[in-house]
């Protein structure tokens, strides 16, 4: 038995678009209506046959739906709930795939008041934006984690579940303010240092820009990939996870200003004990099924 | 023309033993011995037959060389240096694989004075080790960096560089100090940052290394990689080219700061202007052939 029977997306970039993709796959039956707030996007979607139909107003996208998901930068989700509400039905379910949920918990929340709110969030993604980049398996064997409020209703809380795990993704329900400090660490705080650190390379005098290009296969390029990550989208998450992501951010410059300590004083110790450390998480990641066992990602050589 | 006949590889791990398949592969003339410190490494390097001859000594594998490179980590160059310098063959070459010059090129020069020596570094490798981990076509596509010091022969250093040549690699000679500046950048600073963030996780007490683990394709596998690197080969490096890595640590840092200040007064900004700019850099990369092009690394999804 399917979750849901009418399902509408907002924001067809990315992660709408392989959802769209991913549900017409597994679910054929599913009836998918597509928004977005961009004309030239809706005019791909409509070219690539994304949904079963394309709307454009977001109101004329929820008017039948039993799921809505917003799959917007997170900021957007308050404007985008409130354009929908009057045309929303009292039982739709509302939900979204944005990377912070205690915010966007709260501006759903104002927006909808009285409504079926579920939030969730499927770890996963690339590095590459806009609906030709989506595509259906992208959610297979990640997680994705549903963060619904405490007043939530358990059978509405598992229409999501079942929805996400119709298209490949196991699925972990979990308070929203431990989900932003858990994605504040395990994504927000690797997407900030990866754009410092490219920012940091294209500012020197001494080398060149074209030089951090050339020797880039040395570890540079590997943190190229996230910080070529959708602009607009992580300035947003960084904004409405900003305690959490300030948090770890501090953490992480105690660390590295330990680092620093022990390579000026020559501490080698202390260096090759952590050096020895690290090296079991990457191998229980590879053992979980999180990344690829091919040494350099499978890259090919 | 073949620019050696005799190569001996001392040091068999990852780039070690990717050399001596690569030039089995793409010069079959040429003669390679290989020695490594190691007697279990040795015994692997025999049964999986990766070179002509494996000597039980340094010095026995140099007696009749005419290039001796050295593939061991660099704060080991100097010892390793000395202990072949009686059975060095006047006329051979001597070159390394490390990833600092100015402190191997200062090693080597005081360990075999009068010597001919013409550091280079192949800016390649995988997350592996060990003689088992190396492939023949490591070096294709990517630049391998001659150093030479100021009164090299200009010949000795044309024929090291025709070796990197015939196994895929493009050259560029380069100054010693230029180039610790430059790998500071493009992969010392990105693998010292990996490490810490790495750590930083692993050491959190609210959120669980389960849940880091798990969760990590929000971003922070990608990291993982790198931090799984050998840590004898890293903490020398780390130490051996010290004032590159804390002036670059000390610019990352400032811009780290910098990021954090805008966060925190929601300066959405300043950070939406840096992660446009950071996306040209991925795309130059990808244009010069230093990544692959395909979504993700091209990790299967």
């Amino acid at each position: 038995m399917l979750p849901f029977a009418r399902v509408t997306i907002i924001g067809l970039g990315l992660i709408g678009s392989s959802l769209a993709r991913a549900i017409r796959a597994d679910m054929p039956t599913v009836r998918v209506t597509g928004h977005d707030a961009d004309a030239g996007v809706r005019d791909i979607a409509r070219r690539i046959d994304l949904c079963d139909d394309i709307t454009d107003t977001a109101g004329a996208s929820v008017t039948d739906a039993d799921l809505v998901i917003l799959c917007v930068p997170v900021r957007a989700m308050g404007a985008v709930a409130a354009e929908i509400a009057d045309d929303l039905p009292a039982e739709a379910i509302v939900s979204d795939v944005g990377s912070c949920k205690a915010d966007v918990l709260a501006q759903l929340s104002a927006a909808l008041p009285g409504r079926s709110i579920i939030p969730a969030h499927p770890v996963a993604g690339t590095e590459n934006s806009g609906p030709e980049a989506g595509f259906a398996t992208l959610f297979k064997g990640r997680w994705s984690i549903v963060t619904p409020p405490a007043d939530a209703d358990p059978a509405a809380v598992e229409r999501v579940a079942e929805l996400w795990r119709r298209v490949g993704a196991d699925v972990e329900v979990m308070d929203p303010a431990h989900h932003d400090l858990v994605l504040a660490v395990t994504s927000h705080l690797p997407h900030l240092i990866a754009y410092t650190i490219v920012g940091t390379a294209s500012d020197l005098e001494d080398v060149t820009q074209s030089e951090v290009i050339k020797y880039s296969a040395g570890g540079f390029r590997d943190f190229t990939r996230i910080a070529a990550s959708d602009p607009t989208m992580w300035r947003d998450v960084f904004l409405a996870n900003k305690d959490a992501v300030l948090e770890m951010l501090q953490r992480f410059s105690e660390d590295l200003s330990a680092l620093q300590r022990a390579i000026r004083w020559n501490d080698g110790d202390a260096l090759f004990s952590l050096f020895t450390r690290t090296r079991d998480i990457r191998r229980s990641i590879i053992e979980q099924g999180q990344d690829d066992a091919k040494p350099d990602f499978g890259r090919s050589h």
